[in-house]
C-alpha cells in the first residue's frame, strides 16, 4: 500500500520567538507502507498523539559549539522530519519485538507516519491498562517521569514540607504540585492567568496559588506566601522567579531546576540567584532531565496509575486537533496558551 | 590575679571593602583571671592563635530581614567583642571538662583573653598530637573540615575527574587542590598572582593553574585549561568565574558553593549562571558549611594527620604577629594578600 505522508518542519533555525512562519507542512511523494528487506527502514508506525515541548526551541536554534556539548538530542535541521515523543500504531516491522498494529509509545515525528531507522530509535510497546491513549505521553509519559523523578529523586520531600512550583498549570508543574499534595506537604503554585490559578486552588488541590503576572515584587510575593520560607522549589522558569525562590528558600532547601523557558526565547532573562544564600542556606540547585531517572520508572508508573484509578490525581491535557495545529500549539507553549499537558492528535486509532 | 583585656571591635558596621578606620581595639578596664561562683562566667581563656576567615566581613554588615536568617552566626555590633575561631589555653575553668592550662580549640574572640558564658561556647579540648598549634585552626579545623567534607562529601569526586579550584591558593582552596590530588584527579587552580601561580604547580602539586588577572576571558581560559570540560568545579569565588565554570562543566557536573567573595564586599558582582546549562548537563550547585559535615570529622581527621605525618599534604600557613594585626590581616584577605590559611598569632604557650 502507498500513501502520501506529511509532516510539520522549520523553514529555518528559530532564534528568540517561534512563528508561524518559521513552520512549514512538507508532503512528501508516495511512500509505500511495507519494507524493504534490503533498506535502512526498520518500523513505520501512524503516529496518533504527538506532544508538544519547550525544549523543542532549543533544538531549532542556531548551535553553538557549547550549545553542541549540551544538547542531549540532535539539533534539528530546517526541512527534515522533527523527532518528537508520541504514540503511535505499528503499520510495518522487521523487528520481532514490534507486530503490526501493536500500540507503541517513544520517540516519533511531527508528522503523520514516523519511518524509524535501524538501531535508532526509542521506542516501547505500549499496555494502555485501560487508560486513553494521550495520558501515556502525558501524566504516564515523559512529562509524569519528569516530575515524578525531579520531585521525589532530587527534591527528596518530606511531609509537612512547604513546596512552591512555577508554571504550575504546565505538563509536570501541575503534577508536581499533585505529587506533593499527596505526601501532606504544603504546595503554591504560581501561573499566568486567574483561570489557572483558580483550577491549581479549585481541582488540582494546591493550597494556594497566584498569578505572577500580577506580582509587581516576586520576592515579596513569595514572602507573603511562604512566611516560614520555602522547602522545595521545583523551577520550570528560571529568570527573575529563581531569584527571588533563593531569597526565600529556608536552610537545606532545593531546588530542582526542570525547564527555563524564559531564557530559552530571551537569554537577557538569566537570573542571577545570591550565591551568599545559596552558601550560608546550604542551598541545593539541580538541574535534571527525566532520562536521568528511569531507573524508577516501574514505580513511577505503578504509584502514578494506582492514583488514578482512586481518583486521586488528575490527568490535565491540552489537546490540539490535527497535524496542521503543531506549530500554533508549539508557539502557544511560549505564550501560556497550554493548561496542563499540550499535545496533538494527529490520527485516531 | 587582675590583667587588662584588649580585644579588636568595629567602630561601625561594615558595608562594601574593610578598612582600618573601621577597626578598633579596646583596652578594658581591670580583668580578674579568676570566677565569680555566682556569676555568668564559666571558663576564662588566654587567646593563642585567632583564624581570619572572610565570612566575618557578612556579619559585620548592616543587617537586613534577610540576612538575619541566612547568617548562620549572629551580626557583630560594634564595640563588642568578636567571637572567632581559634585556639586557647583555660585561665579558670568552672566546668570539669576543661582544667587551668587545657589547650582548647573552638569559638574564642579576636581579644587576649575570651570570657565564655555558661551554655554559650563551642570549645573542644585539644590534643595537638604533635603538630603546630595553628594547624588546628587550619588544615587540621574548620579550614580543613570545609576543604574535607565539601570535596568528599559533596562533590563526591572518582579517580581522573577533572577538577577545578578557585582562590586555590586559600586557606580552603589549597586543601581541595591538595585532596584532589591525593585520589588522582586532574586539578587546576586559579589564582591572583605569579608568585601564588607558581606556588600551586610547584610545592601544592597542582596539575596546573592560572592567574585570572592575566584572563580577559575566564570562560576561553577554562576551555583551553579544560579542553574535556570540568567534572567538579570548587567555587571560592563566585562571580564572573562561576558563570565561566558552568558553561565549561561536564554533564553531571558538581559544583560546591564554598565562598562567594567577590560578592561579600560588592553585591552586583553576582554571578548569573546559564540555568539552561545546570538543566541539561544536570549540573548540581550545592551550598555547604563546614558545620554540615560534622560527621565526618574524625574521618577527616585521621585521613589528614596521616597524610601530614607521611609528608604527603603540605599545611600552607600565613601567620601574622600580635592582637593588634588583625584588622590588617582581615582586610588583607579582600585584596589577595594571604596565601594560605591566614591567622594571627595573639600570644605564646
Amino acid at each position: 500500500m502507498e500513501v502520501t505522508n506529511r509532516y510539520i518542519t522549520i523553514r529555518t533555525q528559530v532564534d528568540g520567538h517561534p512563528e508561524e512562519s518559521d513552520f512549514e507542512l512538507i508532503k512528501t511523494a508516495s511512500l509505500s507502507l511495507s519494507l524493504d528487506p534490503a533498506g535502512s527502514i526498520d518500523i513505520i508506525v501512524k503516529n496518533l498523539y504527538v506532544s508538544i515541548d519547550p525544549y523543542h526551541i532549543n533544538r531549532m536554534k542556531t548551535q553553538t559549539s557549547s550549545q553542541k556539548v549540551v544538547l542531549p538530542t540532535a539539533a534539528i535541521t530546517p526541512g527534515e522530519v522533527i523527532d518528537a515523543y508520541g504514540v503511535a500504531k505499528v503499520v510495518a516491522s522487521r523487528i520481532p519485538e514490534f507486530e503490526k498494529d501493536d500500540l507503541v509509545v517513544g520517540f516519533i515525528t511531527w508528522g503523520e507516519y514516523s519511518l524509524l531507522k535501524r538501531g535508532n530509535y526509542m521506542l516501547r510497546k505500549l499496555d494502555p491498562m485501560g487508560f486513553p491513549l494521550s495520558y501515556h505521553i502525558g501524566i504516564l509519559g515523559l512529562s509524569g517521569l519528569t516530575a515524578y523523578g525531579g520531585f521525589f529523586e532530587v527534591c527528596k520531600p518530606k511531609k509537612g514540607e512547604k513546596v512552591f512550583v512555577s508554571a504550575a498549570s504546565g505538563s509536570v508543574g501541575n503534577l508536581v504540585g499533585q505529587y506533593a499534595k499527596l505526601i501532606g506537604c504544603y504546595v503554591v503554585g504560581s501561573a499566568g492567568s486567574t483561570g489557572k490559578v483558580a483550577l491549581l486552588k479549585e481541582k488540582l488541590g494546591f493550597d494556594d496559588a497566584f498569578n505572577y503576572k500580577e506580582e509587581p515584587d516576586l520576592h515579596s510575593a513569595l514572602q507573603r506566601y511562604f512566611p516560614d520560607g520555602i522547602d522545595i522549589y521545583f523551577d520550570n522558569v528560571g529568570g527573575e522567579m529563581l531569584e527571588a525562590a533563593v531569597v526565600n528558600m529556608n536552610a537545606l532547601g532545593r531546588i530542582a531546576a526542570c525547564g527555563v523557558v524564559s531564557e530559552y526565547i530571551d537569554a537577557t532573562k538569566r537570573a542571577a540567584p545570591s550565591i551568599p544564600d545559596v552558601v550560608y542556606k546550604r542551598i541545593k540547585i539541580q538541574g535534571f532531565l527525566a532520562a536521568d531517572h528511569m531507573n524508577v520508572f516501574s514505580d513511577f508508573l505503578s504509584t502514578t496509575t494506582d492514583h488514578l484509578r482512586a481518583g486521586k490525581l488528575h490527568a490535565l491535557q491540552d489537546i490540539s486537533d490535527g497535524l496542521e495545529s503543531i506549530p500554533s500549539a508549539f508557539i502557544g507553549l511560549f505564550h501560556g496558551h497550554n493548561t496542563g499537558k499540550k499535545m496533538v492528535k494527529v490520527a485516531d486509532q
